[in-house]
C-alpha cells in the first residue's frame, strides 16, 4: 500500500517536469538524443565516417546514408562496391532507432546487427568481418578509442558494431514544427496543415503511420487494395520468415523528415512526395485523393521535419604500416 | 620624409603585435583562416559537399578531397563516375590556397578555376557546367544563399565555383608543432626532429620543399638525377606549356599534414613516407638515405602535421520537381 502512495506521488512529481503532450494523437513528439558513453558514440561517430571499412577503401556509412542528404543520399538505388546499384532503396538512418527492426523486411533486429551488414554486402561495402576489424585493429589511435570507450583493450566487429550502432542512436531529430504542435504551441501549424493532418488520419494513413516515428512499427503489404507493380525483386519479410503470407510485407516507412528522404518506396520509384500520397491512397487505401485534399497531406508530412544533426566532421586517425591496403580496382 | 618616419613608426607598432617568427629559416609558419564574406564560405561549404554537382548524384567534391581524411581519400587512384579510376593521385585541398597554381600540372591558375574541372571530367564527377548551374539554380535555398553570399540574384558557374573557392581558403592548418618551434617555442620539436630537418635542409630537400606550404610553389622534374619509372601515363607541365623542357615536370607537392595524405607522387605508387622520402633522396638529390636519416626525416616531416578545420556538416536543402534528376546508372 505504502510502495503504491509513493509510486502516485512519484508520478506527480515527474509530470511536472515533463511538457504536455496531446495525449490523444495517434503520434507522438521526438525525443531528443540522450548519450550515456560519449566516448562510445564519438568513436561510432569515427567509424561511420570511415571509408576503410570498405573493401574499396571509398565507402563509409555515411556514404549511402549521408548526413548531409537527411541519412540517406537521395538515390533510387544507391552506388556499391564497383558501382554496383543497390537492389532496394537506402532508408534514412535518422531516427532508425525507432524502427521496431532494421532494413525494409525486418532481418536486424536492432541498429547493431544492421550495423554489420552493408560492410560485408558484395553489392555495397564488399569487405568482411575480419578484414574490417583488422583494419580498425591496425590503427592504434582506434585501439587507444576502444579502451576509452569499453573499458578494455581489443577490437571485435561486436564493438565495433555496438560503437556505430551507439551514435546512430544519437540520430534523432526533435523539434519539428508538429511536435512543436503536439506539445502545445497552436502557432505551429497552418490551417492547411492542420487540415493534412486531419485528412491523414480520417483516410487511415495513420493506421501505419503511427508513433513517434510515424512508422516504422510494423510489417504491411505494399498493395493492399490493388497489387503494387515495380520490376524490383524484392520480397519482403516473407525472406525473414519463410511465410507466404509475408510476401510484399515490408517495414512501413518512418515519415520523419519525409520531405528530404525522396525518392519514396523500397523501390525508389515514387520521385516526389504527391507521387507517393496518390499511391499510397490509391494501393493500401483504396481512395483517390483530390489535388486538393493531396496538397494538404503533403503539406501536413513537411511539418515533420525536424532539428537535424548538427554533426562535427570527425578526423579519421591515419592507416600505418599494418593495415591491410584498401583494393579499389581489385 | 615625414611618410618614412611614419612608416617607421607603423611598422615598430605593428611588430609589437606580431609573434616571432625564425626569419632565417625557409619554412614558414601557416597563417590561420581570415574569413570576410561568411555567407560565401558557408555557401561554398554547402556546394562542397554536395553530391548533387556530379552527374551521378552521388560524388561531391568531398568525395576525393575528404575532409575527414585530411582532404584527401588516401587512394592510389581516386573512384570516379562508373568507378573509373582516376589516372592521377588526389593532390590534399589542405592548404591549396598556398599552391602557385592547380592541379599536379598547375593547369588552374586558382582554386576558383580548379573548382570548375573534376565537375565536368568524364573520369571524375562527369556533369557539364551547364548541369551544375540547372541543378543549383531549381533549389531555392540554394538561389536564396547566392543571393546572400553575391549581393545579388543569380547563379552561374563562375558564383559557383568562387563559392567553392571561398571555402577551400579557409581550409588551413595552422598550430602545427614545426610551426610552434618556428614561432618561438623550443620545447615544442625533439632532438630527433630537429636532427631530421638538419637534414632535410643539408641534404637539399628544402630547396623545392619551403615557404609556407613546404612545398607548392614550383614545378620541378620527377626524376632529376635518375628517371622516376612508372606506368603512369601523365605527363606533367608539357601538357600546358607544349615545352617539351616541361616533360615530367610536375608541381612540387606540399608536405604539410604529410603524414595524413599517403600514398604519395603523382602515381600514388609510394604508400609510406619512408619509400617516398628513399625515392625522393634518389631520385631528386642522388643520396641514399641510411635507415636512421631515413627515420629522422620522416621524424621531421610528422611535425608538419597541424590543426584540422573544424567541419560542422552542412545541411543541403532538398530538390525539387524542377531539380534535373541523377543519373547513376545511366
Amino acid at each position: 500500500m505504502k510502495r503504491r502512495i509513493l509510486a502516485i506521488m512519484l508520478g506527480a512529481c515527474v509530470t511536472v517536469f515533463v511538457r504536455p503532450v496531446r495525449a490523444e494523437e495517434p503520434i507522438q513528439p521526438i525525443a531528443p538524443a540522450k548519450v550515456t558513453n560519449p566516448a562510445l558514440v564519438e568513436l561510432g561517430k569515427k567509424l561511420y565516417f570511415d571509408p576503410r571499412l570498405s573493401k574499396s577503401g571509398a565507402i563509409s556509412c555515411n556514404s549511402c546514408h549521408n548526413l548531409s542528404l537527411a541519412g540517406t543520399d537521395n538515390l533510387k538505388m544507391s552506388i556499391g562496391d564497383h558501382w554496383q546499384p543497390d537492389p532496394i532503396n537506402t532508408p534514412t538512418v535518422l531516427n532508425s532507432r525507432l524502427n521496431l527492426a532494421q532494413f525494409w523486411d525486418g532481418r536486424a533486429k536492432d541498429l547493431k546487427a544492421q550495423a554489420g551488414g552493408p560492410m560485408v554486402n558484395p553489392v555495397e561495402m564488399a569487405s568482411t568481418h575480419e578484414l574490417v576489424v583488422n583494419v580498425v585493429q591496425s590503427i592504434p589511435a582506434y585501439a587507444t578509442e576502444f579502451k576509452g570507450a569499453f573499458g578494455s583493450d581489443g577490437v571485435d566487429i561486436d564493438r565495433v558494431t555496438a560503437a556505430i550502432a551507439a551514435f546512430e542512436e544519437t540520430l534523432v531529430t526533435p523539434n519539428s514544427r508538429f511536435d512543436k504542435w503536439l506539445e502545445g504551441d497552436k502557432s505551429a501549424l497552418t490551417k492547411t496543415e492542420l487540415e493534412g493532418y486531419a485528412l491523414f488520419k480520417d483516410s487511415g494513413c495513420v493506421a501505419c503511420h503511427n508513433g513517434p516515428g510515424v512508422g516504422g512499427n510494423s510489417f504491411q503489404k505494399m498493395g493492399v487494395v490493388e497489387p503494387y507493380k515495380t520490376s524490383n525483386p524484392a520480397q519482403g519479410r516473407v525472406a525473414v520468415t519463410g511465410d507466404d503470407a509475408d510476401r510484399f510485407n515490408f517495414k512501413v516507412p518512418m515519415l520523419r523528415n519525409v520531405e528530404l528522404t525522396y525518392p519514396y518506396f523500397h523501390d525508389g520509384e515514387a520521385a516526389t512526395l504527391e507521387q507517393a500520397v496518390e499511391t499510397m491512397g490509391k494501393l493500401q487505401l483504396g481512395r483517390t485523393f483530390t489535388e486538393e485534399e493531396n496538397a494538404k497531406i503533403v503539406a501536413f508530412l513537411k511539418t515533420l521535419t525536424g532539428d537535424q544533426p548538427q554533426i562535427v566532421l570527425p578526423h579519421l586517425p591515419p592507416s600505418t604500416k599494418k593495415t591491410p591496403q584498401p583494393q579499389p580496382f581489385g
